[in-house]
């Protein structure tokens, strides 16, 4: 299956304190928490290049398609990320149908970009 | 060396005519004439979902992180693809120094991958 979801630690919340850990930092942690056993294997990122829709993520897999997706929020994020994921790996592809996806999904989507043929 | 461009040939510009060719079937076409023979294959992509700041293209290659570009225009973007492509190209992870990224790659960017691991 061989899901990899990449974290970006850098994305800063306006409401993060300037001394504490950041949202994106927080995201990772929460995820690689939630997310574990899963079948996801979920991987820290120094900036996905996305630093005005934090925080952010892209989610990758051999012959499908990759996703990044912005403006996710620490405390709602794992139980989207469930949920989309899931889609996305019974999808032999990685495409799912518009209304199957997240609202989250929907409207916080950055880019897609298509599976690497050879 | 395997370079793959996707061009977003769904990319509307905001003077295109109704019932002409988009920005992006016409960018699309324009750089596959303009980069045959450079090594690097050009793909026409039915949407990036980028749709807000067309027209956008995405480079991928393995071993190399993959970017995803907006916001350019037919007419200037195949001298910028090819300086900033020969540029990723030389690169063995694709990682261009800040300074040497043409300018259009700089204020473009969209969003950036790591290359996927096994």
């Amino acid at each position: 299956m061989a899901v990899t979801l990449y974290v970006c630690t850098t994305c800063r919340a306006e409401s993060d304190p300037p001394d504490g850990p950041r949202a994106g930092a927080r995201l990772h942690a929460t995820l690689a928490e939630t997310l574990a056993g899963e079948g996801v294997r979920v991987e820290p990122v120094e900036c996905l290049s996305v630093c005005k829709r934090p925080c952010t993520v892209a989610v990758s897999s051999p012959g499908r398609w990759t996703y990044v997706y912005g403006d996710l929020d620490p405390a709602s994020a794992p139980a989207i990320l469930r949920d989309g994921l899931s889609r996305y790996t019974a999808a032999p592809d990685g495409l799912v149908p518009w209304r199957e996806r997240p609202e989250a999904f929907r409207k916080g989507v950055i880019a897609r970009i298509p599976p690497f043929s050879a």
